[in-house]
């Protein structure tokens, strides 16, 4: 399974001194970029030189347990469902100390051309990386 | 209904110059504080005084249309239902230019004692103002 | 003197449980929208519409007291200097409980063509917006 | 010298296709944070286990160049100057493609009792750690 890792940050948490939940949907889009990331150009180049975005059009999560400052996450990729033009990613995330889980999360995309802001059928190498993705399956390590 | 408006700031956007969609939370929680500073000594109170928050379990939005700097957005405030402990949020999102409808958001929040981080029946006012809006219903103006 | 005031909302506090020191910056950008906003079609008419945008070139802060959730903040604004493509604004900020000062912030911004992204002379109601709050000095209340 | 780096975010930059100002401070904070993560324990110890905290008294920047979502960016910091409570550090800023200048930002903080909220000596790790730099110099690479 691919997965990303990143600290806690300072200013993450709220006057609760937990991390401010909204947070949460940062650290999953942090990690669908690095996903992506692995295209030829980045998401960045996705995005910005191809004109082609995945806007959310639905998003939810649960929350099992609080992270806190000095917390390190890891955030596991898992990919649902894949259709023409939309795409479900699961987001596993663990506290890396005691191997906690801390939230799941879901995000359903829509392959958009971000000048018509139309829905458009995923590009090829998009395709090819989800689907090696799902063919690898969540056990990967 | 309970009513909340707030502008779209310049750095609530994102690279393909739209909301990016974890704000929508933020707004949802601005609403909520807004709904919740009715109480005597507001949400900050029932928070840092009291100690009793009211932390998300589980939360999802539904994304119709996208918000772009300079919209103003209207968030309707209605309560679908309420437990000892828990209370399930809604939160209509309208661009008001238009009365276009924007995002449709849900909060499952755990009436929370702080101290002990565990859940702890609603306070007697708090229970009152939410009981109150779901008895006026979401046909209120 | 122009004013502007908000709340520290429940996410502007960082693991110390004080108003994270980048958000004063963000606090006096949403004060500059605000003075700005009282032109024609707005700061975002400005910056969308007409591809005139303020970038800053130098800022500073001076911090005298921590803010903290629950807070209100005044933004005081104050034009200290300006030229042909260039400003100087000060942002004098209180804590409304108390009247206590908190930050001293300084913005020089540089009237740019977001097309060419090079500097050009403020647009004629920007400059006589400026010009008036000017002349009517800071003591204005 | 010590250097940081880090890709700018998609929620990064603003409605000018920007990164938003304040967010330079963001980068040279988690540039901060790195460089005293070196401490046993790391910044997070410090703030939160031994309730040392860092507070910036005055922060400033000058900006050279804009960032852009794609682009990555490097942070040098230089201690500049320590007394007993407090330190100067400077961010050298620089575009990684093309070795580019963005911005120098400089925060002076105060060694601060977290629980007094009153100024306190260095500890002795963190004045070991920033007198080695200052030693080290600008130049190390």
């Amino acid at each position: 399974m691919f997965a990303f890792e990143r600290p806690v940050r300072f200013e993450d948490v709220d006057a609760a001194r937990i991390v401010f939940f909204p947070r949460f949907f940062h650290y999953a889009h942090e990690a669908m970029e690095a996903f992506f990331d692995r295209l030829d150009g980045g998401y960045h180049g996705l995005v910005i030189t191809r004109q082609v975005g995945l806007p959310a059009v639905h998003v939810e999560a649960d929350f099992k347990s609080p992270l806190r400052y000095g917390d390190r996450v890891r955030v596991g990729v898992v990919i649902e469902k894949v259709g023409t033009t939309s795409l479900t990613l699961r987001f596993d995330m663990t506290r890396i100390a005691g191997n906690v889980p801390v939230a799941t999360l879901r995000h359903v995309v829509v392959s958009t051309d971000l000048g018509a802001m139309k829905s458009t059928p995923f590009p090829d190498d998009v395709r090819r990386l989800v689907e090696a993705a799902m063919a690898a399956g969540p056990s990967e390590p």
